[in-house]
């Protein structure tokens, strides 16, 4: 049997750039959702952050990859600062806190592949509320409609 | 180049029933922990459940793997009763609340590849605690410690 | 927002034992095919498998865990032997020839949950056929069908 | 328990771009090889092609997310360009073939995770060489080593 027995191979799904609009996530950023996978746990998001962003402190249930494409930032956490074509692995269980800083002259633009949930964590380390698959599509849709977009194609949405 | 040209490969690591204690997790629940993996978000985990047990409802954030070897129990969500035999996949973003049945006459004793973090829910759909690799590690090596066993040759701790 | 707030969660999927037939993959080795999931490379089977049975030597490209529900085996580049209760954890890039001895005295019975695929190899470490979802699935529907059971409902399939 | 209660969090490993070298791997292709996880089977590689190349045709055993940051490229099998900003998702099983059009006029450089491994092909579609994190790994200290780079810090290697 050679690998040609297994027939019709799944096909890959592309989206360009323009495929599918950014969308305010939270004041100063945007974000385009380009994949979720529910069942997986897997979203698929690209953020773009205005100098002098903080994002909540929120602890990982699973692996996050993250390649950054213009700007800087860092966890305010760790001491490394991240810039185009920086590479971050986060494993499962990481917790931290992502900053822009005042001093950028550009926008912070950051592609990211998460697994698991993002759990908000408020000042005594509870778990405020709960990013994933699911509600970050929700978020992405709502944002889509309210700001004049069609429904967007998100893969495996 | 062939596969050969890959060179020492990596080992596996079994572990025999025998090998590590069950503990109280609960009220009428013994569990052994057999894997960790803390980055990659992995716990694999033997639960034997008494006759009348009732776990805490919880949202999943990856998927799970479940195989029954004695006993019956259900998620109160579902109506599929699981019995000897019976695999179960859980997707993420799954919620259930899982019960053994009073009527059972023997232990139900189930296997779970754990993907993620269980998010304990109260009764109002809020996180009340997050049980993942990490935390389940500890709660069983604080359970070995007070049960008199050694400290436990868990995978991947 | 709540765990609530996700909505309708997705469903979980079960088969009992008896909801999946066992059916020849080579000579004193009967399987069931549990689940597929093509595009993520999963695929979770029960083997059966007489005393005195080998398996052709294969390397793996992704993770497997196992759980052993009867009889004993081993593998033959490693020592330890699983019997009912065993749990083994195999990396990705393992490389093995599994052996179920002739000194068993009844059928030895292996739940596996496989990421990726077998790259079955040849006396010079070539590889020689490839068994990964789409191929196992493929043949577990032709073995149905040459044994006179009904199109079998796997999960994912 | 709060998720404070987990303790200390793993850590997260960064590469800047200029932390690994760009070395040969093919006529008018380099690479960047950023983390390995050989038990896991997860590499991350950044690739950069001239315009006229062609890799092996090949089928993926895993899950590969891309992301192009310059250029423009295809698989012959599909008709999406990717270009700055593209997104693409294979699932396990794709067979393709990745062709750089002579046309560009630009280096083309492309970011990906991989999953398990690619099986290069030959024209009968038979396995004739396994790529994975273990042998992509060796291929990167090997050609660092002939270009007089030093050991290259690989996250995971």
């Amino acid at each position: 049997m050679s690998a040609e027995a297994v027939g019709i191979a799944p096909v890959s799904f592309q989206r360009a750039e323009q495929d599918l609009p950014f969308v305010p996530y939270q004041d100063g950023v945007m974000f385009q959702l380009l994949q979720v996978n529910i069942e997986a746990g897997l979203w698929v998001v690209r953020v773009r952050a205005e100098p002098g962003t903080t994002f909540q402190r929120h602890k990982h249930t699973g692996q996050v990859l993250a390649f950054t494409l213009s700007g800087s930032w860092r966890y305010l956490e760790y001491p490394e600062v991240n810039t185009a074509g920086s590479y971050l692995f986060e494993p499962a269980g990481a917790i931290h806190t992502l900053h822009v800083p005042d001093s950028n002259d550009q926008i912070t633009d950051i592609w990211f592949a998460v697994t698991g949930a993002n759990l908000d964590l408020d000042g005594n380390g509870n778990v405020e509320t709960v990013l994933d698959a699911g509600t970050v599509l929700e978020i992405y849709r709502a944002q889509c409609l309210a700001n004049g977009h069609p429904a967007p194609d998100v893969i495996g949405a």
